[in-house]
């Protein structure tokens, strides 16, 4: 048995209620073939509070040894947006260079979409991780007067799209060989046209797969009227993170939504996180839905090769949801009844 | 009778088709109660490959001596992306400073949204139309090599935000008193957290306005789960860009969604306009939906201070779609079974 080194950031609000749950089910499908050996990490709004601290370069270290991270929400009222956002959850996705930031969405049956006739729904997000907007450049001048001039700098480079465009082309050949990149070329001139010229140029290596533009514009109404028509999305991490909170809701919620911040040069560790967030308005009540952080857990399993274990975890989230996907159940009780199916 | 100058933009594909009904019905609303001279400019696609021209200073100079522009769409496939919307559309926008993007979505009663439980939906985007990513700002270097680095650059000032959210809270007051301010302040920590001072700030001037914030992507969640929810929403270029699409896909399609670029202080005209596009796949057919140019004709009287000639546009709009919103007609028919109704 391979021992496995998993950082666990239970992080904020419901974070610290689902993440237990996906851990009972990462367990139970490991048992007997992984030994699974969990370090808690101290990170989010707590820590911030007690001492100041977002993440320390020790801290940082610490993580940079593990097999993998799994996260459950980073965000509280009390703190000024963007303290623990930039300082800890994005502060690790550039660190560990965690450049593909993989959303899938799949409407499950039993699961009520807000669409009238949503029909088959599944695809995926390939969602640069690393630059564009959430670079961090950009700054202030005369703040607070009213001659203020803030900027934001998206920062975009052929190396960071390639990678990313690679994965999405590489991903489609698994699945339905369909490959739409979203962008805004012509008002982002720059970068669009950056994105559209790689997308071309790795596409030669697959002829194979098929390949459409849309602009993010168009793509929010493609989400509502015709999501069925998307297999592979590959665009910039602004517009990734835009399309797929619209698309978890087009399948019934975020509390469905899984996602993988991942490394895929194996450099450092990558990690696994629901893309909803802490939920203060339900924290602390027991009924933040742990689907979003068990799929989580599966698709960590997956990028450490656990491909079974990580199928069947999808299967018994498929089997509970279609049982009793619509039904008011506690964070415990999903837990239990998800694990009941393994 | 007082004489108004109207600068018609036809503009590419439907914009052609769709830009006579509009005019068809100014006419006929306004007969007898001012006297409107429409001034035709070839402004698009066509020109562009004729002659190489975009927006010839000439042309801009005989733009700003007009009351309104009334323009069809921007955009042609055999063009790159980018000439005629930077050069034309948005050069427009910002050289006759047309800071208020208004863009009105309303689910009207015989339209089928792709909502399964869509309820009432009647809100308006204001988006700032001046600034933000959409300034052009940013460039590339080693371009086409595997070192390339392309920047864009969000230009926000207080100034600029400032005048739309004032414009903003003016209109919440004259609607349900409810404000949304969207952005993405955990992220774009610079221009967010300057929005969110402006808007709380002028919001002490309106202490019956209610005031949210959300970010863009849990917006775009509240579009599809629950967009009774908005009254006023005031956000900024590209965030206004993409919730607008999206909000026009929910009330059921954006052939009913009109907009107008405004400049609220007068020193150029505001121009009206359809929010979606040219269309090439369905232009020269005689099929493109002219309802939102209609709207944005009645936007533009509304404008010009005949707010009882606009209002009975808005109502004849609403009486031809619950009497046939979802039959299939041609442009014409639409047109003139509206006119019709006035
Ligand atoms: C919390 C926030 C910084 C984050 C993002 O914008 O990436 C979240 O919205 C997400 O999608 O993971
Ligand atoms: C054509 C394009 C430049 C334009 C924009 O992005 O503003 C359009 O999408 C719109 O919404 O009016």
């Amino acid at each position: 048995q391979k021992t496995y080194h998993i950082a666990v950031i239970a992080g904020d609000g419901i974070g610290k209620e689902i993440v237990p749950q996906a851990q009972a089910v990462l367990e139970k499908v490991t048992r007997g073939k992984a030994d699974i050996r969990y370090e808690d990490f101290d990170l989010g709004a707590e820590r911030y509070l007690r001492d100041g601290a977002v993440l320390p370069d020790e801290d940082l270290d610490r993580l940079k040894q593990q097999d993998a991270i799994l996260l459950g929400a980073i965000g509280d009222p009390r703190i000024k947006a963007g303290i623990l956002e930039r300082g800890l959850l994005l502060k690790m996705r550039f660190e560990l260079d965690q450049y593909v930031n993989l959303r899938p969405s799949k409407l499950y049956k039993g699961v009520v979409s807000p669409l009238a006739n949503p029909g088959d729904i599944d695809f995926v997000v390939v969602r640069e991780g690393t630059e564009g907007l959430y670079a961090g450049a950009g700054g202030s001048i005369r703040r607070g007067t009213p001659q203020e001039v803030a900027t934001e700098v998206s920062i975009n480079t052929a190396y960071g799209a390639e990678r990313v465009i690679r994965y999405a082309f590489q991903l489609a050949m698994k699945r339905r060989r369909r490959l739409t990149l979203v962008h805004k070329k012509n008002v982002l001139t720059n970068a669009g046209d950056m994105w559209q010229r790689l997308v071309d140029q790795v596409g030669q290596e697959y002829p194979d797969v098929e390949r459409e533009y849309l602009h993010i514009d168009a793509s929010t109404i493609f989400l509502v009227t015709e999501p069925s028509r998307f297999d592979v999305i590959v665009t910039d991490n602004l517009f990734g993170d835009i399309l797929t909170d619209e698309a978890g809701a087009v399948v019934g919620g975020v509390g469905y939504s899984a996602s993988g911040c991942i490394n895929a040069s194996g450099t450092y560790p990558s990690m696994f996180e629901p893309i909803h967030g802490s939920a203060p308005d339900i924290a602390g009540k027991g009924i933040a839905n742990p689907t979003a952080a068990i799929l989580s857990a599966g698709m960590l399993l997956d990028h450490l090769s656990f491909e079974d274990e990580a199928a069947s975890i999808e299967r018994a989230v498929e089997d509970d949801i279609e049982r009793s996907g619509s039904t008011q159940r506690s964070t415990e009780q999903i837990g239990r009844d998800i694990l009941s199916r393994l």
